[in-house]
């Protein structure tokens, strides 16, 4: 049984996710299932896309990944499953596996239209429940893609703020806040070191980057490259976040200043 | 091993829901657990009670479901295992177990009193790693339900509002909020059906039932048979709870309106 | 495959704990993971060593007790893997594991040093990825401790607040408070019993000791001794720590009152 790694913005205070798990297990009994996480603002595909594009890689190879941000349950909105050289990925054709395929060689797209591979009765707001977690599992015990429909040939795509030169130097901006506060950039550790910049600017204030938090004091922000290859902002034994007011778009400069 | 299903008002802050799997892997090593979730308000065994009577015809023909939302502990409530045709359930018998039972046919009810199926040491605060726990993987591992007491033969009762049929219309409540802000009614899709109706009143609102969530405009309030068979109120991409300040208990008209 | 019980300050909200059952995954396929808890917060050691004394014993003997509460990743401070007569401990020598380790007899201490047990990319920012996993799926599969790195003899100890004997009796503090509102003090169960006391003293309220949370009417405080053997205030159906405004270092006196 190939493992079975979920993300959703169900969280956890429902029977949503366990109640996926329990389908799993009625058609896979011994697939590995672990969560990524449950805590995507709901409806966030953006969020979505981002935290399986930072963690799809660290699984094992043909790992099934699950992914259910579906704010268009029950519309015309397509269900996929995309087989790529390393791992499969099912749910919405909605842009939200766009990002983790960046970094994946497509070998197909099916449709996920077979009534075979669903629950007997399919509700209309709740897939991950009915079709999805039913796919995943039914992929986890070796169903061929191709086996759960017509096969299509492009995904619904997803627009990724991309880091614009300015005459003040590369300007970024926050695309992901964690649960300690770090704010996460758009721009990439390839894009800082080719620029050569010590510090960067969000708003009035300048920053140093360093390697790694503890390299100034408590209390004191500092950038470094994070662990998914991004420039972002931290405090020290703080959250930047919530100290320094910063937000999903709020803006960074890269450059070299005082 | 028979998968283990748990249930509990227990939280993800603290140990007690490792503790227990902790428990359970001594006794049932290879004994498969899922969290339904553990998300239950304190001590609210009704909404308990509903978030199991949701997820666990989902889980294999055999799952132990195991239940602790337990505001009693330590008191003269009983624990009990009850076997139905597919299912074991663990837990204090205290009204938790009833709505799930609504759809099982019973085959007995015995009380959980043998202490070689308990740790050593029982704690009178967290029966649910000392007593339930270790019962959950004695029934995992194949101890037969009779070995764990003695038989009993009715269970402490659990009130369900049930809808009222009034002059202006069937009248439900709302008796689930869930992660989304959809509020869940007790009106079951048959008598929505039955009734003819395509339209609710929510105070001096009238919303329109729908087959899915996008069968209105973002933002707009719409009623749908939700994935457990009833009829909920959510709005498209929004929270209902929140925006019609709607809660446990809230009415709703099921009629035909203008 | 010995068992790995997670302990973090991760938070379930982002991919962290799932990136990490992905890289333990990848190397010890068939390990079994269990969460203790991912909500320690942020940085706090104590309450991280509180809540893995609280719970580690539950586990099998052998089991990897994998703890990232890591205030200090990408500094100087030593990552270890510790050996116990009955347990293995994995995680940054920062004294989170002061408290487990003064119920185990201690066999070794070593240092995670040897590259070939790490991730091939050793991010600043996140060694539960990169270092911590890594070791603890090692361990998992058998290989030795002595080979992670050099022995060492002594951790970095974790203060912990001895209760103090006073002319108006025994005083404590609270030390950990739960999702219950339930007020953990360090008054041991064998202190407790040997005063002789049958109320405590919090602030100028007076509040009886008793065998369990239901021996007072609901809504009354109650002092019992609670289910990892040190005394607790709570409130039958309520949240002591919201009514009383208790925090941690808040005042216990164990006295023979009124």
């Amino acid at each position: 049984m190939k493992p079975i790694a979920i993300t959703t913005d169900f969280g956890l205070d429902d029977w949503f996710v366990g109640t996926m798990k329990g389908v799993i297990q009625k058609i896979a009994p011994n697939a590995p299932t672990v969560d990524i996480t449950h805590a995507i603002k709901p409806g966030d595909i953006r969020a979505g896309a981002f935290a399986l594009a930072a963690a799809y890689r660290f699984f094992p190879i043909g790992t099934v990944h699950l992914v259910v941000i579906d704010p268009g349950v029950g519309s015309e909105r397509a269900g996929v499953v995309i087989e790529t050289e390393n791992y499969l990925f099912v749910g919405p054709d909605n842009g939200v596996f766009s990002f983790a395929l960046r970094g994946e060689r497509l070998r197909s797209i099916h449709r996920l239209e077979n009534r075979k591979y669903q629950l007997t009765e399919v509700s209309r707001t709740f897939h991950g429940r009915d079709i999805f977690a039913p796919a995943a599992a039914h992929l986890s015990r070796g169903v061929p893609a191709n086996q759960f429909g017509a096969r299509q040939h492009e995904l619904v795509p997803l627009e990724w703020p991309e880091p614009v030169i300015t005459e003040s130097g590369l300007r970024g901006e926050v695309v992901y806040i964690d649960h300690f506060g770090n704010c996460i950039t758009n721009l990439p550790a390839s894009r800082v070191l080719a620029s050569g910049a010590t510090r960067i600017k969000v708003g009035a204030k300048v920053i140093p980057i360093h390697d790694c938090y503890s390299a100034v004091k408590k209390g004191r922000p500092v950038a470094v490259i994070g662990s998914v290859g991004l420039l972002e902002i931290a405090i020290n034994g703080g959250n930047a976040a919530k100290a320094m007011k910063l937000k999903i778009g709020s803006c960074i400069l890269l450059g070299v200043y005082g």
